[in-house]
């Protein structure tokens, strides 16, 4: 049996950091994805679990008895009852892992393996098999690659454990209902724990689900966009640190508490406004080029905020920059300090402008991406004849 | 008899734009100034009223008599009782103006000749004299030139006709009272009417009264500095239209009302954080460090703000994106889209990162100067013996 799933990565299209402090934010999909394909038969792999990162050139493999020593059965949930990773059961993937000697300073990699091991033997036990996975997104960028990762497995693991088991659409994608949907997503969450420690639970659920959600005060909603949008999203491969960032703008916020309440409060209005337009679909009298424009102006206001709480960057800037020269609005997406930064890309805007711009900022360094925005969440494809 | 006076023009430290929808702006007098001297009794000249704009290389004359015909003596204000240049009034300053063939582009310097003859001729009747005029403020830039002018004009033009005749300090210098000063104010208001129209009476404040003034809702309010400041004011030299960019804002308000009402009251509430720092002076437990730190971020949250308004201008960006680089903090002062940036030169900065910050700037093409914040405002000094 082979098994596909791809899950998308996300962006934030405003409010970040005001949502911590009770503001809405609003995260999207994008088409940028994390596949994973699972083997469940090799002949000549029995009693073998393997995976391998193809865009690491790494792989890591595991005889499934040896899990069983490190992992005993009656520790580990039901593929059906999402179960979260206890602190015991931290240490022994830990040490599981250690034993594939991953450097200390690529303590991502080993927590992104730890949380593969759990999810796998929780849903599917001791199978052997042979998990491939190659994306699209780049890493720790801000742009969810290890909630697409987490939800991507889960979905992938629940399909060959049997524990979803839709019927196929004529693509040959099982059609996930809401309740195959919540539990992939409360897996990825779980798996997401392990990777992030305290997670939003924002990156899984707009993974599993697709399309935008506003988030305020811990609540998500989903949001159907009716707008076909495009980003160009830039990854300045800026490394920063989102706790220092957060604490940031906390600690600015206590020094200027009337000021900085009220920069909040405008990132509020902007995200209610936005999730408006983008929910707006064909359904109002403004033309999609006008609801662009909007959208444009109202970016403009949130990196604009963005800038007054001071998680900005130079290389953020340098973006905004290149962009302004084509007229094009951008900001930033995410903590800030580095990171990615998204420029909408009007629905009338020449090819060879989107070209042009892409070699300017290619040229300082950056990388760039386009992105479709709202698209669908996890799909997996089963393949019961191999 | 020859009298100089000379009138500091001025910076907004914080609130432009966010002014004109009822928040507190904060104004402060900067050390660059106009200066005009007045020669009362010229050899040879006798029967003239001569103008001579040196930074323009520009002279203008006009016969006493003929000035006479133009505007009769009877439909002037006496110099004590100040009074609004009527509309006829200011026709007749045109059309005498206009004999002079001023180029009809510079409009500018039109308004600026005929609000020198109406304070001329309404202050100090028709007296022959020769009045020399420079200036180390750039003209049009928001720096507050023609205020300066205004004042420093009415203010030499009031000493001539004796209606101010203070006690000389130990420098030479008239000092002022309170009703001299007002009377000075008043005057170069009409002036400042004259060119622009319908001026705030801010410039004319600070230029005539010095130091800081909050204003809020129309009501202006002296501040006195307690902290020594210094900034670097770069004139980026890209002309803009204020009106259209006031009117920009005010329509973004109108699009998006309740973020934006947000993004004002934030400005607000830095104008007056920022004003109970400048006033603390000693009297509190903060450093001066600490304070320049504290104003530093308030001038980067004030400058986002600007930037949400969609007032900022690519030079505008490129002096922040310079400075930033030597972690130094930057503004747009006035109206934004080009004009002059503020950069806060904190006090135990080397003079080496200084002049290396302007050497990049000036590379750019922009304007740099070195200005004290906040001294006094105008000064005037007689020498009756010549």
């Amino acid at each position: 049996m082979e098994i596909r799933a791809r899950a998308p990565g996300k962006i934030i299209l405003c409010g970040e950091h005001a949502v911590v402090h009770g503001c809405a934010a609003v995260a999207a999909s994008i088409d940028l994805c994390t596949q994973v394909l699972l083997q469940s038969s090799q002949d000549g792999d029995v009693g073998l679990l393997q995976l391998e990162l193809k865009d690491l050139n790494l792989q890591f493999s595991w005889s499934i008895s040896r899990i069983q020593d490190f992992l005993p059965s009656e520790t580990l949930p039901l593929s059906s009852s999402v179960e979260c990773c206890s602190s015991d059961m931290m240490e022994r993937l830990i040490a599981l892992v250690a034993e594939h000697n991953i450097p200390e300073a690529n303590i991502g990699l080993a927590v992104g393996v730890s949380a593969f091991l759990w999810l796998y033997i929780s849903i599917a036990g001791f199978k052997t098999a042979k998990a491939i996975v190659t994306s699209n997104l780049p890493m720790g960028s801000g742009l969810g690659s290890s909630a697409s990762f987490c939800v991507a497995l889960s979905a992938s693991l629940l399909a060959l454990s049997g524990t979803i088991s839709s019927a196929s659409d004529q693509d040959g994608n099982l059609v996930l209902g809401e309740r195959e949907r919540e539990l992939v997503n409360r897996w990825a969450f779980e798996g997401e724990r392990i990777i992030h420690g305290r997670p939003s639970g924002i990156d899984n659920s707009v993974s599993t689900f697709g399309n935008m959600i506003m988030f305020k005060s811990g609540e998500l909603t989903r949001i159907k966009a009716g707008l076909p949008l495009k980003m160009l999203i830039t990854n300045t491969k800026v490394g920063r640190n989102t706790k220092a960032l957060v604490a940031g703008v906390a600690e600015r916020a206590g020094r200027h508490p009337e000021a900085m309440s009220s920069v909040f409060k405008a990132i509020d209005a902007i995200s209610m406004e936005l999730s408006t337009i983008i929910q707006s679909g064909a359904s109002d009298d403004l033309s999609i080029i006008e609801k662009e424009e909007k959208l444009q102006e109202l970016m403009e206001m949130n990196m604009g905020l963005l800038q007054s709480m001071g998680v900005s960057h130079a290389s953020i800037e340098m973006v905004l920059q290149t962009t302004l020269k084509y007229k094009l609005t951008s900001k930033l997406t995410g903590a800030g300090g580095g990171g990615c930064v998204l420029t909408l890309l009007p629905s009338l805007l020449p090819s060879n402008v989107v070209e042009k711009v892409i070699a300017v900022l290619e040229s300082h360094g950056f990388q760039c991406f386009i992105a479709a925005i709202g698209g669908g969440g996890v799909e997996v494809c089963v393949n019961h004849r191999l």
